[in-house]
């Protein structure tokens, strides 16, 4: 069954199904504007746990036994598990999902892997390899400024442009037609269980480099290739931005979102009035000090499940396009000198 | 089209044909036993490069640059790539890959990963998603020390049970019925173009964690997986050892194997005859001091590329399981104290 669109894009033939999902976050994430919206907000970014890793593994567990329940679902009725965070070799995956021993494919995109694991997770199912899959991704601001940028205890100063990695996990249960007549049909009493949205098509970003060095400034290094999947979106799909209620970045910022702007304002689209960036919606930059907004692979998750799907159930929202951004580097690359490449990766989601 | 059989593994109902295959090889690598079957072997391990982490990423490049150019194909051609690395944060693949532009999603299972990308383009191939792709994976014995183990100038002692993490890359470009057929008749004069071999079904493996903390002995800590995802194809695919010529893991390496071969001795399954290991092919343990043999990312995928598809091509082998096997640490989780849990994802591949 054909399902290609040009190169780089799906439309798929069958839609498929977010069955449920689940968000956990730290304090500072309960403290924002999306705060009562999370499933779970942490006492202390500890989560019980004696180091920052483990207690990144512990939100991607806790996300996904709260996605398993909400679809009413047990870990041995999902076929795959798509994960994957931002920590060397995805530790935080490794030590966080082995629990539920679902078969694993471990995905890797920065900041963009939510949007990769949806994708990969979509072409699972509509592919006929699965009725039902997970998607989970993580970040936790205090692993990944170990794993990035300098001990917490050296309290290094932040210019306007750097972000704020989220500390929070969000975890989706995918499924096919027949996956989610089944959810529907074991609510019970009043509280029928229904899919909280569907995806419709994908667009799979290639890596843009600028040549930008500044991993204190990565909305800027990120835009490009927001800008790029975009355009190819457009292009495939045939469509203008006005196709979508909202067009959804992952942790662009303030000034990667200005940047992404005017990189399609250049290409002749417009998308000022549709975009929304998760990093800036997360936090209160003035209030929380979070400079130019949030960041991570849990930024754009969490804030998908908490609070997009919410206004699709709502149907505030008809159909949005969703797309994480991530910004390829590493320590090591950094101090060799390297650029900061991005990548972004567009998933539709539509109301049910 | 459903194509599941059981939870984890995939029947593909259109074979998903291996177009072309590209290795490229460090200078040890080259003068091993299977030194001559490699397209190209480097004269030095730094491939022109100032770091070893670039020296990585042009391996990638020069692996997808010759299966490209072996299937007669230019990179616009190919949908996906799906690629991935030892390094954190894969960054051989993100600074080798750029530059073709292709639409990238990463992967990442450890030194599984060579499985895990043929898995994942395979499926987005026979789901119709594209007519091909290409699956690169790669490691580098220099920047693989330098990642997790010691600086190479500390000319740390190994014991016997290590492992030598390989210095290459293995690309292959996947295809459909419908590409294998143009490649064929893209052939000039005599030397027809044909696909090397196709891949009809896969199993997915699962983390399993035996509590094993040693990284100086990764087999041991890679058998567990092997063995249950063995079990898990032999279930699902109904079959027993016996309907493979070859079952290959990845880099198991001397200890590794007689631990895997124990394992499913207990489950009532005998592989002595038919397995066979990468990390123990592509060495020459005793003359190379190269202890339980060749390890990472690169080591299944070049076996692959150079020696089991011209095995398959030569009719000497009908039908193998290729397994490649992946130890799932960083230096920080095992620095942590932290187990190394493995994972084993399963391809069956057949002579055209």
């Amino acid at each position: 069954m054909d399902q290609k669109l040009g190169r780089a894009s799906i439309r798929l033939q069958e839609p498929v199904y977010i069955l449920s999902s689940g968000s956990v976050v730290g304090t500072k994430e309960g403290q924002g504007p999306l705060g009562l919206l999370f499933d779970t907000v942490g006492d202390d970014d500890m989560f019980g746990c004696e180091t920052w890793e483990d207690a990144e593994s512990s939100l991607q567990k806790d996300a996904v036994y709260l996605a398993l329940t909400k679809a009413g679902l047990t870990q041995d009725q999902v076929s795959f598990l798509f994960a994957g965070d931002l920590l060397g070799q995805s530790i935080a995956t490794s030590f966080g999902i082995s629990v539920y021993q679902i078969p694993l494919l471990g995905v890797y995109g920065a900041c963009s892997t939510c949007g990769e694991s949806l994708t990969l997770g979509a072409m699972a199912i509509a592919g006929g390899y699965a009725d039902r899959v997970v998607c989970v991704t993580s970040s936790h601001f205090a692993s990944a400024e170990k794993e990035f940028r300098f001990p917490l205890e050296y309290g290094n100063q932040r210019p306007l442009s750097a972000t704020w990695t989220v500390t929070g996990s969000g975890a989706f249960v995918l499924g096919n037609e027949s996956a989610a007549r089944g959810m529907t049909n074991s609510g019970i009493g009043e509280k029928k269980l229904r899919p909280r949205a569907r995806i419709t098509g994908m667009t799979v970003g290639r890596i843009m480099d600028y040549g930008l060095k500044d991993s204190m400034n990565m909305g800027a290094c990120m835009a490009p290739a927001a800008a790029d999947s975009l355009e190819q979106h457009f292009v495939d799909f045939g469509c203008q931005p006005d196709a979508y209620d909202k067009i959804i970045t992952g942790d662009l910022g303030k000034v990667g979102q200005r940047v992404l702007i005017d990189l399609l304002r250049e290409k002749n689209y417009d998308i000022s009035t549709q975009h929304m960036d998760c990093g800036i919606e997360i936090f209160d930059a003035q209030s929380q000090d979070t400079h130019a907004g949030g960041s991570g692979c849990g930024c754009s998750a969490v804030t998908l499940a908490a609070y997009i799907l919410k206004q699709l159930e709502e149907h505030n929202w008809k159909k949005v396009l969703f797309m994480p951004t991530g910004a390829l580097l590493s320590k090591t690359s950094f101090n060799e000198g390297k650029s900061v490449p991005g990548i972004a990766h567009g998933v539709v989601i539509e109301a049910v």
